[in-house]
């Protein structure tokens, strides 16, 4: 069923005209994800758009349960193979029962990360093989991918001086940075293979200064779908 | 990791003497299958066989968890995709974390039910694409399969009514049956396609019959490894 709803959103762009839009927002620790993803719903929501803000798991009953799977047997362990079915499991749920009715009744979704972030953290960060995430994703997602993607980059060691996670770098600290430097990496590659989709935005200055970039690229997204 | 290790398990079929041997039962309603899995078991000791018991999810705390989460959104509904990665996501920790390190330390894994029940009640049942099943078998198991499946094989009807699920039926037990029979079917193609792996046991005659034909079954697939 989520296949079908897929394809006709996705294979008939001459029917689009009324469908939302799925945007996503990206990026690792200390790069303002909540203020920016605040201010770009209310730059939609200026531009006359009816904005969904989401985040995975969903808020589904069961992306909650399934996110408590998660988070509960961190410590005791489950199988690579077991964590990634997991994500994937609360993303169809979260894709079928509140993106794709949204998007279908002319809403734009705006989502707290999305699949580049298995890309990143599981892939690039825990050494997953790109292959099998990218399996997962064409079974829950079909040819559906966001429409746009911000990813706001900044040094890891800036981020997690801002996060306030940083006195003296331990040994914990620095094996958490090594960690945060490969997804980064790896955020970045997406951004290069499909800077198309994927911009990539400054988070390093001042909060102005971002916000000046993010509007530079809304407003150009929105302009290229007026003309 | 876990492809790591079924490639060492099955790609290597010269070293593969020492390890064990993944036999799994299929069947329905009322075929008898937990007396005969309890028969085949003592068979292999017999034989001088180390065996494992199992049954999906395989009784790891996670497994357990997973299957509450389906049986508990049964009736609030969830998307099939979900439902299959929940599923597997069971399977992947069940195979790699009991299934595969018995079978490695030399142990025969007797299984109640493994992949053949996701494309019998799913795919035929329910009727979710086999390539959409086969495509997270291939994810989770790589290339290991059962080395012997036997199939407890009865008409649906049959089976209704030794399970005590049958007087006159109402709509609801008319609309299980032609569930169960589309089930049936599905098990049957999948012995038809695969005939050396799959047998078919006819579970309609009375246990000692049934039995019988086990008993056939599995010292001929004993013989076969002796010679």
């Amino acid at each position: 069923m989520l296949n079908q709803k897929v394809n006709s959103y996705y294979q008939r762009p001459g029917e689009m005209s009324g469908l939302g839009r799925f945007i996503t927002v990206e990026g690792g620790e200390g790069a303002g994800k909540s203020s920016n993803l605040a201010f770009i719903q209310a730059l939609l929501e200026a531009a006359g758009k009816q904005v969904l803000f989401t985040r995975e798991p969903g808020g589904t009953p069961l992306g909650e349960a399934i996110r408590e799977l998660l988070l509960g047997h961190k410590h005791t362990g489950m199988a690579d193979d077991t964590e990634l079915l997991l994500m994937f499991a609360a993303r169809a749920e979260h894709l079928q029962r509140k993106i794709l009715p949204a998007l279908e009744q002319g809403a734009w979704v705006l989502c707290d990360r999305f699949t580049d972030a298995s890309f990143a953290y599981q892939g690039a960060g825990r050494g997953i093989a790109d292959d099998r995430i990218a399996l997962l994703e064409r079974f829950v997602q079909g040819a559906l991918r966001p429409d746009l993607t911000l990813l706001l980059d900044l040094p890891v060691e800036t981020g997690m001086e801002r996060a306030g996670n940083r006195s003296q770098p331990d040994r914990f600290e620095r094996e958490a940075e090594t960690f945060f430097n490969k997804v980064r990496e790896g955020y970045l590659r997406i951004a290069a293979r499909e800077p198309e989709r994927v911009r990539v935005i400054d988070a390093s200055p001042a909060l102005e200064a971002v916000q000046k970039q993010i509007v530079d690229v809304m407003q150009g997204y929105l302009d290229s779908l007026d003309g």
